[in-house]
């Protein structure tokens, strides 16, 4: 940590710092410049409360050196961690994974009928929520338990792996039973007893980017996660707020290339919330994977006009297949692959 | 609702809107204009799911008219709201109520303490934090429910409301045993098991926006603690996310005067989470009650520079008495008087 | 254009609503609701100065449905524009366009090493500043003149067709003189002056995206191109203002789908400016390429360590041709390739 | 300057950072951490290039410790820099200065009729446009040197003084000629053709607040203003760009007292622009001057429902009134008052 002064700042100023940097436990090494004198902070352990510096007399600003999350970071682990899930897909790994199916889940004939073809197509992991966050409290909520036990059908029938959401504390316990890996959602990237329930579950978690969310609150959060003893996470990015109203979000795609430099965990794009329409979901899907994605998770109906939620940036089935036509050519000009298809022995 | 149809949009995508928005069980009204054609959307019950018209063919953009909240209006209620506390303190009444104290509860001397200090100045209620959310698993998380009984002994000796946050649907009975108001943070707004488990407490809520939320997420956010029968809601506008690094978040005050204009419910103002600098919070505390806030939520400490969590923003307590001077005036100047001092027989 | 009352607009104030828009001298629907009362305004000509009704008493929103913009858009011109470059070079069709050279021109044998150097590896076009705006008036302001008969040097040399900034009306003439393509950069998108003037000079114009600009905004600026009768504009995506700080732009890459959805122009990135991190342009050129973008333009330094301006997201020469690699079977992925490599008889 | 090396850093990469700084002719000093090292740069004179040490290997980030902008800062100059209008207005002083009039100057009988308003109701500054920005190409764009000749005549008969803007370099000169203070417009904060013009006018400059400018950009803007020996310069916050849509622009009000920290220059508030809506204009600018700010330049037009351009963001003329009243109660509170209104000799 650097503590910049101000120019005029006093010797006693200077001082006072100082003594404040040495009673909070750390040493203090002053930096003289032309302009200006900084003071480090030198054995910052990341407990550093920087509040108590940036408030004192003569002080510009303070700097964070050290990066607040630790398990995380690349320096704590260089290789990159590999997820895998219990159908043997793999995250993290120079395979591209693909995540596909309908917002919510609907009926049995909805989510079968889908997961057949996407695992036709190629996909691995069935997406589906039970369980639905929703802006106004008078929108569909999901059909709860009875999604999960859905999913788990369609599951057995194809082999695909199940991701779903848990969107409280009280419900991991029960979205662990039945899912492979568990999903926080953007509103929920900060809700920290969610965070440490998923974490202690053991089961992977899908951690997806608040929509305001700075790289470094989405590491944190993931810390949270691993804190727990928890590594099998991956990282998932699905738009930012922004100031046009053309798309529903900014999806930043840049947030792939900066956290495989930061971070040792995987990380994967979601085009459909990150845009929320249709017709653009394509080309972004295809454009996270030019950036180095770990995966996708897409949203596909076999119905998208009669979807009970987000129909409007549910993929067609056929959309879907072209899709993936093209990713698979994408991930080999960069050196990756598609996850293999499932073959009959993956199926249950 | 209005759909929008693309310039050379036929007349079969036209029907095709008509056919689905009759199929959704309302009735459509097409409005041919000399660019385009537009159809109304009529009979509008709030549940209405636009991204089934929204990937139709032929659809440019579908604008919504109807505001997707409800009980939160000022169309469903037109007089304001005013929120009583358990020691007269009202909110949304011609009186600016004044919320002070420090971030988290440390001490029994603390807090004692600083409450005496701030009934002094005139505060009527104290805020302190017991449980607190933290973006790093590894920094101090609060006294927990030692803290909360701080809180209910300083309110016993000093007759201060007492108004401090419920992180999780766990904590929130413990929370609305000790204190007169549940806090919701800003990382919580749109945590939905806990907006409904705090909306069904009975206890008022202080509802903070989040640091990406629109004003009309945040109304819908409050629709959820008002769907539970719990009307007793003020709102706080405590900064959003923007570009410049200044300040720790960008205080939007003409939010304050657009949620008196769209809801019944009172807002008020914290100057302090707002921008994150002690010499930036009397200069925007001052800013809220000339915008029209019906309160502040300000953090004082009495030694902020030993403070355990965000000292830098805490005002020293002789710069909250010369606040408290300054914004006589301003609520004066426009036709408002800071809540009464608590007198003795307040005080329990 | 749509005026939506609030719920308890009287009959006098929608009359007036109806009676300032007959006096505008255009027609007034009224569209009853469940809600509320909107009023369409019938005859919008792209002239309506909203502003007037959104300040009438009962007005809850205006709502615009007609675009502001026209001889940029689809609807007026539904074929793709095609620019064609001096040396053949075209953008907006089915190939693919790299524009890539120094921030600065710095040098002759800097920009003539490099110029050989990019066309051999593929480009066709040189990009170079010989006019450089710069944040701080301390900074290095670009050659200048010099600047330009260098890049027309290298021109000659190498074939390559040349896109360098003009920097206000005084210097359109001299650009248009000796580039190819006058490029508008980001802080002057909206300098109208400086539009007008290069409309008028009748050169291909490359207008790049404020910081700030919503798409809307982009393509109301390149009217003012083709309102002055020139309508060979290519627009740049090159990154948005964001709260993230990794980064020193927000590279919006669904602005590529967007923008060809509404408007004939073609639209290319530029992940050099868009990202400002060497390690990072790789990946987003190669996304912008998947994303359908119709070239993109990138920095690229014989020394970067040594660069005058903008080094740390200058590519090396080797990582320049390992890209035009990776993108060659990316734009095959989605039905594109890249714009032929000049041959000697294209060369001056 | 501060270049933090990664974790892993080898000694070679440390090395090369030092050689390179010392190669840039200035000083390095390392800074071994328990993390990482960081490296110092000594001797900066604001000229530094950090691109360069940015793309080395091993650096994490560079982090600019400097301030970039030197006359502009308070380090420069401590004592607040008093601009003094033709007529004796004072800005920066303990006076706050109110500019008032209609968004464009349409005939001389509008802006006769509201100066003479303006004048009695205490207003010391008239603003109009005679050269209007749009972003349209087909929108109004004023009255041009016909209206600064109608400004100059409501000057000569109400002793206000005239505030208007330039839009581009050609026309500073009959800007300057016709005006007391030369306006640059938020769309062209960094169009540093007109701020060199501006600057060398030696006329008092108005400098707005670009939509997506940080605060160090506003500060580097204005710098070339003083660079060009011209340090009568006032500040202006109107608005920046954000996600929510129910005004156009988010005032920044914070950016006052952050302004008067870093900068001896005065700032002033728009809160018309910067909130795009005539009920909001009242509160935010009685919170503009809560907030510090050195005056206010607001819309007053005699008939807004009939106004050329933003109408709907001006206020009526009793409105005004009622704000002088309010503001001058608010500006006493924080011991401040309005300048003086303007008495018959002050009148030409």
């Amino acid at each position: 940590m650097l503590i910049v002064m101000k120019h005029g700042a006093s010797e006693e100023e200077v001082r006072q710092v100082i003594d404040t940097i040495e009673d909070m436990g750390y040493e203090a090494r002053p930096i003289p410049g032309r302009q200006r004198t900084a003071i480090g902070l030198i054995g910052n352990d990341g407990k550093v409360d920087s509040s108590r510096l940036v408030g004192l007399a003569g002080v510009l600003e303070v700097i964070p050196v050290t990066q607040p999350y630790k398990q995380v970071s690349r320096e704590w682990k260089d290789e990159p961690t590999i997820i895998v899930l219990a159908n043997g897909t793999k995250i993290g790994d120079n395979e591209v994974a693909v995540m596909a199916g309908p917002c919510a889940v609907e009926s049995e004939e909805q989510i079968l009928g889908i997961s057949r073809y996407l695992r036709g197509a190629g996909a691995t992991v069935l997406r589906g929520g039970a369980f639905k966050p929703r802006t106004s409290p008078y929108a569909f909520q999901g059909l709860g338990v009875r999604g999960l036990e859905l999913l788990a059908r369609a599951r057995e029938e194809t082999g695909l792996a199940v991701v779903t959401e848990a969107l409280d504390p009280e419900s991991v316990d029960v979205v662990a039973e039945y899912a492979d890996m568990i999903q926080i959602g953007a509103r929920n990237m900060q809700n920290y007893s969610l965070l440490r329930k998923a974490g202690a579950s053991g089961k992977p978690v899908l951690l997806k980017r608040g929509m305001a969310a700075t790289i470094t609150e989405l590491l944190l959060a993931a810390e949270y996660l691993l804190a727990e003893g928890n590594d099998q996470v991956v990282l998932c990015e699905r738009g930012v707020r922004s100031f046009d109203t053309y798309t529903r979000n900014l999806l930043d795609l840049t947030a792939i290339p900066v956290v495989h430099a930061l971070s040792h965990l995987p990380i994967i794009a979601d085009p459909s919330h990150g845009t929320g329409i249709r017709a653009k979901v394509t080309p972004m899907a295809r454009a996270a994977i030019a950036a180095g994605a770990d995966g996708i998770i897409v949203e596909v109906h076999p119905d998208p006009d009669h979807a009970l939620s987000d129909g409007g940036q549910s993929l067609y089935p056929d959309q879907f297949k072209e899709l993936m036509d093209q990713i698979a050519v994408i991930a080999s000009a960069i050196g990756r692959r598609l996850v293999s298809p499932l073959v009959p022995q993956n199926v249950g």
